[in-house]
């Protein structure tokens, strides 16, 4: 299976990642970003040289880890997009977190010109990116999976099909995230609450993980305001962003979801304090600006 | 450590199991319960024969397992209570989950009657409990821990020592149920959502464990939602319960905490539903209600 010919478009953590678990499967990978500097340290990694408008038609797939839907389009489908470069029969992996109905429209979009779309949610974090063991969240056709293997080999340990069309993907990392950015900002809430009651960080992250209310988030993101460590892994603006997308998603199947939206208020007020690029632990400072408590770094 | 006599107070599912716990670790063991079957039940499992009152001046220790501070309250020093029988030296574990304040109280009264009263909030759920591996969040005094040694050591696989007065033991067992009130509720909605999309609970079941929006609740609960089976484990009418004493001591700190505030409506709204004695898996039928979704078993 080595020996493909991909590109990646966004060489953000998750898609540098991604570009490096590639390589290490012994793929040819050309990386590529709007920061100039991301690329030339891909290709300084071992990355491929040249320009993506004149690899477009060698490409077995073009694998799209963007911020959002918007650039996943523009990407495509832009002015200078990649889809009309591209040979029928190259697959697109598209990893942003988009609305289903995106997902949906990109498929066709693609279908349309030969292409296969691979609705291709990530989760996992930067750290498992690198590892190439990625959850892929996958809906598409049997030939989208077919065209993408040799991405979803080197980039996943879990490749889960969700379905046969695209769409049920995207749905599927919406459920994901709509738990973890409630369980980050009650993580916050719980850290905030224990230090109201006398309990530091570090005791809570001592005794919870052995306890019911533990969860993946608590026991990845606690350490950071344990230790007073904000860099970003993964931003505040993040859950803004997908919690938004999760409560479009609910309000259109008139479902009340009260929990993820008390959540995203949190996630809000964070971007009002100006803690937007902070890491998403961060949430934990409305909590304690709000009651006048000192976290661990502070004051 | 073999052969304390030991008196379990409160034969539900966790009380249950830790005086099974107690008798497999060699303990005397008398069983107690306003339900005369439970009480039976136990005595044919091997559990003491005889009354509370003519036993409690033999007992080395008395673990509380009520529902709540009122009961524990009662049990205690009530009119039928039993502390003024009790030798001074006896431990008295406090297990139920009670507010902070009440257990300084508790400690406070037993103090002046010689009594050495250990705050010991468990964690872990029934099955846990019968295996005596349950996570108990303890404090109290170095003379408490001592003489509560023998009913820890057959409990207990963690204790953790929170504090060197009751109270904190509390405290801690509160930080620990807003997580986990919340990740049930959340569990509900992202079931509920889910289903909205098009993803089935036993899909969302098969993947989520596997991504960052795992929890101990999702996977411990989110297998009744798929398998349309409330049979209680833990009820629902114990989250507008523990709950409450959250908000109580957050607002009395002057902590916001919207999250777990969303939770408990959701919680109330099913017990307003008459699902109050189903297992707290059933918050979920809240959210599917509100939307005209059909659950598992349902419909």
């Amino acid at each position: 299976m080595a020996g493909a010919r991909v590109a990646v478009i966004g060489l953000g953590s998750m898609g540098y990642g991604m570009a490096t678990a590639l390589l290490a499967a012994g793929h040819h990978v050309l990386g590529v970003d709007l920061d100039a500097a991301a690329e030339a340290r891909f290709r300084a990694a071992g990355g491929a040289e040249g320009a993506l408008a004149d690899a477009a038609p060698a490409l077995d797939a073009v694998v799209v880890v963007v911020l959002n839907a918007a650039q996943t389009e523009a990407v495509l489908f832009g002015a200078e997009g990649i889809a009309p470069r591209l040979r029928p029969g190259t697959a697109i992996l598209g990893c942003a977190t988009v609305p289903p109905d995106f997902a949906r429209r990109m498929g066709e979009a693609c279908t349309e010109r030969g292409l296969h779309y691979l609705d291709a949610p990530i989760s996992g974090g930067a750290a498992r990116a690198v590892e190439g063991r990625l959850s892929i969240l996958a809906a598409g056709s049997e030939a989208a999976f077919a065209a993408a293997r040799p991405v979803l080999d080197a980039c996943a340990e879990h490749v889960f099909e969700i379905g046969r069309a695209p769409g049920l993907g995207s749905a599927m990392k919406a459920v994901n995230q709509l738990l973890a950015g409630v369980h980050i900002a009650v993580m916050g809430e719980a850290l905030a609450f224990g230090l109201s009651q006398g309990l530091d960080p570090a005791q809570v992250m001592a005794v919870i993980p052995h306890c019911a209310g533990s969860s993946w988030m608590l026991e990845n993101r606690g350490p950071h305001v344990r230790d007073g460590d904000y860099t970003p892994h993964s931003a505040v603006e993040i859950w803004t962003k997908d919690l938004a997308i999760v409560g479009d998603m609910a309000r259109g199947a008139a479902l009340p979801i009260p929990v993820a939206a008390a959540a995203l208020q949190q996630f809000v007020a964070a971007v009002g304090m100006g803690l937007g690029r902070e890491d998403d632990a961060a949430v934990t400072k409305v909590y304690a600006r709000a009651a006048g408590l000192t976290l661990p770094g502070e004051g």
